[in-house]
Parts: structure tokens; sequence; C-alpha cells
């Protein structure tokens, strides 16, 4: 069969397993050397492709490119920018098909999340509506967990364990020092709009009355009185109380507990410091003593605390990506099938791309508990699977290793594209 | 021999591996059962002592005894207490003599940092004062390194690890994202007075331009302006900008940059939110997108990226303090010495306590570059070693497993004494 080239682009936030799915992608795009050439990835995701700031993936030796399975963050670059609608603005798409011809591209793959899966249905549909043969696929990821269809998506595993775990030895230090001490501490982790990774701080405790106490969702409107009533039960009762507060917290009129201010490219708001917010309430209102700290870009880039079922997820939806490339799937994602829960089991099977964009997927209420500040049984037994496994990275003085590429650039065909 | 009980306590803010020390004295006593008969823990530190609460360690199974040496934080509790002067409180300390009698404790092993090096040594001098035979050993430890006459202090090295491992992960992170999004990275570290941990930070960069690009010590008075240029001319040059800042971080009049306004039980003022208040500066001066990480008690309670070197000289500190207790060497602490930098060796050996007591190691002058932003190959020199080798903890179901204690108590014998 004849012989094209690849494309492939990391899009919006990065994760821990992220460039495991680029491993994926590229080593199974070497193992069909007879359809795929070259493999181009785009300098800063999308914008590499508009701009023809291509990195010739070719050139980088088989060591750099296993390397990649765990090198946190992304490789290639990523960026957070939303093509928008075809009919609106036809140009960039025109650009898009303009670079792909002039490079012999015939397949695409764009990793992201939510908003990726949006561009890349777009791009999908380019083959029908400008007559470029493209095969577009979506590789999920999304530290988040917000993807549909698919059980889990690929990042959120590793951010998961590290949060458990973080949960587990902070609660171990605190119940340490607060006779004479601390009496509060509050973990802020991410998740915007879903508690996904909130919940995974509820994985810590596995026994009545065991850190972390509360876990406080966006999905539950945030009730102060309420809040502080549990605080001060669980400080009386344990000498202590450990919280994990996702960044979406929000009243219930739906203002955020901390809100920046600021505005990402996708227009979302970017949130930020709702531990100190929440720690200052619980001094103003019960007095104790506090420590509160703020994960952020530590909790989606700990690759030395991967979960291993997450990268071997994150490198099968990029392996898997090529095969249904090469199977003409077009406008496809490979989703995680849980086949079942003890042992877990899954597989990886092909998703409608126009099912997944732009849908969110939010924790069902019954992970959430009644009491609406911990998780569920059936919360636990989704979790669990997802944080099993260590795949630790190897370590050179005292440090993980990580990939170190080349990032030989391809040579310019066309003039120059301002986005 | 006679054979007499050991009391051992925990003090001041846990660390990743001070149950590695607590391991260290307790198997060390197990092996000299015909001279050493019960080891009591205190409940709570020197507050167990104080209110005779004390933990039958002796009925504790070998395994659990083994499972601290990979159990972070302080499994017997700790506290923020300091004995006052023994001329002006000696209620206190014939309080301490009327348990140790109660209980024939002979042997007293305190693991803490600076003030409790002082606490242990007013405890040393009872002997003396107040003519009973005790043998008080300095066990230390201490995540801010600030320990005099010993090499480096245990706890230090895992935080070090983990900081310069989270350094190194989030500016991963932040190269994938800064062309189109975050520009800016603040980690806050732990530091009060010196800059050890956010030194560590520095090791996360190995050539010229690496991140992080600027670390910003206590040592080095705050100069916004400065700071300023410095972070305008690496979001040119580089394309973002990776921070690294001691909670210590202050103007040249001492003033904090951050000051939560309260003090702990030493009088210490608590600080935190550098991290926010940094990047608010930077976001108001130069308009760059950020984010920020406060690292807290994640840093010192990650037992799951512990230095192997750490965790070793944990444990033999501890083991050397029960040497020493048996060799009658009174008022002493097993400090660390260095023997070679490069294949690194260290030794054992005894401090003189009245030498270590209420002294600070700050960072040499010559460990900081000139610019006042970064590490000089000597700090590197000194710090590489101390995070080499792994000791991954074993993990169960996901998570690190940890030591899970009895905790017996013992019988009381006296009445109460309020403290």
């Amino acid at each position: 069969m004849a012989q094209h080239n690849a494309f492939y682009a990391q899009s919006g936030g990065v994760t821990a397993v992220i460039n495991a799915s680029a491993c994926g992608v590229i080593e199974a795009c070497r193992r069909h050397a007879d359809r795929i050439g070259k493999v181009y990835a785009g300098n800063n995701g999308i914008i590499g492709a508009l701009t023809e700031d291509l990195i010739d993936v070719s050139r980088e030796s088989d060591e750099a490119i296993a390397a990649l399975r765990h090198t946190p963050a992304g490789a290639f670059g990523s960026c957070r920018y939303k093509l928008k609608d075809i009919e609106t603005h036809r140009t960039q798409y025109e650009r898009l098909i303009e670079v792909f011809r002039a490079h012999d591209i015939r397949y695409f793959f764009y990793n992201g999340g939510g908003d990726s899966a949006d561009t890349c249905l777009k791009v999908s549909q380019l083959s029908e509506k400008l007559g470029y043969p493209l095969t577009a696929i979506h590789v999920p990821k999304t530290v988040d967990n917000d993807l549909p269809i698919t059980d889990n998506s690929p990042g959120f595993g590793s951010v998961a364990k590290y949060i458990a775990t973080s949960t587990l030895e902070t609660s171990l230090d605190i119940a340490s020092m607060c006779a004479t001490s601390t009496k509060v501490f509050v973990l802020e982790v991410m998740g915007r709009h879903a508690g996904w990774i909130g919940a995974a701080g509820g994985l810590a405790g596995q026994g009545e009355g065991e850190p972390p106490h509360l876990v406080i969702f966006p999905e539950v409107a945030f009730d102060r009185a309420a809040v502080m009533a549990r605080v001060e039960a669980c400080v009386k009762e344990y000498g202590y109380c450990v919280i994990v507060v996702s960044e979406g917290a929000r009243y219930e009129d739906g203002t955020f507990l901390a809100d920046s201010g600021n505005t990402d490219a996708f227009g979302h708001r970017q949130l930020g410091g709702v531990a100190p917010t929440l720690a200052g309430m619980i001094k103003q209102d019960l007095g104790y003593k506090y420590h509160w700290a703020v994960a952020d870009y530590l909790q989606r880039s700990a690759r030395h605390l991967a979960s291993k079922t997450d990268v071997e997820q994150a490198y099968a939806v990029g392996e898997k990506a090529v095969e249904l490339a090469l199977a003409g799937q077009n406008a496809k994602m490979p989703a995680i099938k849980r086949t079942a829960d003890e042992p877990y089991a899954w597989t990886v099977e092909a998703a409608p791309l126009a099912e997944v964009a732009n849908r969110e997927k939010f924790m069902p209420r019954e992970f959430i508990r009644e009491d609406g500040f911990g998780i569920t049984e059936a919360c636990r037994r989704y979790l669990s699977p997802l944080i099993q496994g260590e795949d630790f990275p190897p370590f050179a003085n005292g440090l993980p290793r990580v990939a170190h590429l080349a990032k030989h650039r391809v040579e310019r065909k066309l003039p120059e594209f301002k986005i």
C-alpha cells in the first residue's frame, strides 16, 4: 500500500503520561513503516501545524522515543488553542490542508482533552468538506477525567495516585503534630467542574474516621456552616481534620470560593487559592491552627509516582490510534472499556468522536456520600483500579531521567501564516 | 550489667524519615536486651513523659517496628513544646525525674531539631543537678538542615530530593505550556531562615539556562526590581521562567514577603503564601500568566520519594544514639561526618550537645551564586550526594504501606501532672 506521513500534536494541559501516549503513537508508526513514512510532531501543538513548525520525529533515536514513556509533560510542546468553526474561519482549515498536502500528511493524531476532541472532530471533517484525504484520530488525555464514553482518561490515574498518596502522607504528618500544633490541613487539588481528583484523595482513608475527613467537591454546593460543623466535630473526635478541596469548589449560586480573576485562551476562569481561602475561614470561625498546600502542577507532572495502570493505558490508546487510522477509521477516539472491577480488566475500543466532543463527564451522584463530604464504596470500586501498580522512572544522580529529544525541524515549504 | 529502660520521643516538625531514626533506636535497643529492658515512647513527644503517657514499644512486633523505616511522619506523635529553664521551672524537671524513676528509665533519646537539642541538653544536666542517673542523647532531625556540626540533618535529604524532582517535573510542564499559556511558575518551599531546601530545587537544573531560573533565598534580601528584571529576561530568552522561593524570603529590612500573622509554640512566626504573593507581583509588574504551588507538608512527608542516603543516615543516627548511651556518653548527638564527596562517604560521630543546642547553620555565602538567584558548584557538590538513591516504600492497593502500631499504654504509677 501507499506510504504517507503522520502528524502528532499535544494539546491543552499536559499530564504525567501524555508522552507515554506519544511513545505509543510513534512506536506503532515505526512498526508500520510500510504505510507510515515520517512522523511529524507539531511544535507546540496544533500551532505547529498552522505555522508549518514541524519536528521530524523520524530523526529521533529509538532510545529517545522509548524514554518518552517515563517523561512527564509534553515533550513536543502543547498549546491552549481552539480552532474556530470551519464555516466562519475557513482560512485556518485551508491552511492546515495546505501544510498537510505540502508534507504528504494523511494521518492526524491529536492528543488532548474535551476541547481538543472538538478540534479533532473539525479536522476529521476536512476530508469531506475540503476534499483532502485525511484520517483524524483523537488520543484521549486529561487529568480531569471528564471525557465521556471512555471509562477513564489517561493522565487521571497518575494524578489520582499522587493525590491519594499525598493525602495519606500529609495526614500522618498532621496526626503527629496535632496534640500541640496544627489541627487542620487543607490540600487543594485540580478539578474545575468535576470532583474526580478530589475523590481520589478519598482513597487515602480506608476505614471509619480515617483521613481525609472531608472532600469538598465542585458538585456539592459549599455550605460554610455545614463544613465548619464537620471540621469542628473531627477535631474534637480525632484531634485533627484533613480536608481535600477541589479548585472548583463553589457556593450554591455558582460563585467559586477562589477566583483569580483571569481567564485562559479557552475562556475558562483561572482558579487557584481555594486552600488558603478555606483555611482562613476555618481560622476565623473556629480558631484552629492550620496548614495548607496547593499541589497545582506538582500533581499533574508527578511522573515519579505514576500509576502503572495509567502508563499502560496511555501507551495503549496511542498505539490503538495508529491501528484505527490504518484501518481507515476517521473521526474516532480509542476509549478505555472496563471489563471487570476485580481483578481489574480493560480493553481499548473505538468511540465516535462526534459523541466525545464538547461533552463533560461529571461524577455520578452515587459516587458522593450522602453528607456530601466523602466518597462512596461505588466510587472506591471505580477509582481503586486506576491507581494500581507503580512504574517508577529510571533515576540518575538522584533525579528522574527524562527524554532528551533532538527536535530537528522540517524544512518549511510554504509562506508564513499568521495565527 | 544491670538492665534499665529507655525513653524515646519525637519533637518538632516531623519528616519523611524520623520514623527511620525511631526504627534505628528501637532495633538497636532490642539488640541490647541484656542492658535495655523496655523501650517506652512518649505519646506526643516530651509531653508524654511529663504526663506519664507512655507507649510500651516493647509490645510492638518486629514487623511493625521494621515498617517504621518506610513510614513518614511521627508514629508516636510529636510536639512543639520547649522546656523552660531548669532554674525557673524546676517542677517540670522534677516531674521528668519522677516519671523516669517510676518506670526505671535511665536512657533518654530525644529526636528533634535545634529547639529539641536545647531541651535534650537541659535533660542531660538532670543527672548532675538533680542527682538522677540518666544518659541523654539527641537524635538529629530537621528538614531545614540547620543543625550545626553534623554535615547534614536527617530529613533534609528526602525533602531535597522531593523538591529537586518536583522542580524538574513542573519545569517540563510549564516548558510545554508556555507558547500559548502559563509563562511563570512559582514553587514555594520550606525554609524559614536558611535556604537549604530552596537550594535543593537548584539541583534540577544541570546546564546553562535550565530551570529553575531563579531560587529566592532568605539569605538574600528580596529586591523586587532585580527579581522582575530577571524574570522578564528569562521569559524573553527561554519562553518561560521557573522560580523556587523559600517561605522565609524577606526584604532588606527583614520583613517577610508573606506573613500569616500567627506564631507557633516556640514563638516563631508562621509563614505561608509567598508563592501567591510573588506570583501576584509578577502579574502586576510584567503581566505574565502564572501558576503557583505551595508544597507545605507534601514536601516533608513525601516518604514515597525519600532519598536512600537520607533513610540510611536517619537509621544510622538512631542506632548510634543507643551505642553512645550504652557507652555512657551523656549529652551527645550522633553527627554525620562527610569523609568524601565523590564517591560520597560518611560516618557517624558523637558531637557534644552543648555545641549543638540553639545554634543555627546558615547556607555559606559561597553556596549562593553571585547574582543571588542560584546555587554554585560548591553547593551542588555538597547537596548532590544527599539526594542519591531511591528507597521506595512497599505499596499495597496502589498506596504506600505504612506501619500500624498497637500503641499499648504503660500503666500510670503517679498522680496527674498539668503542663
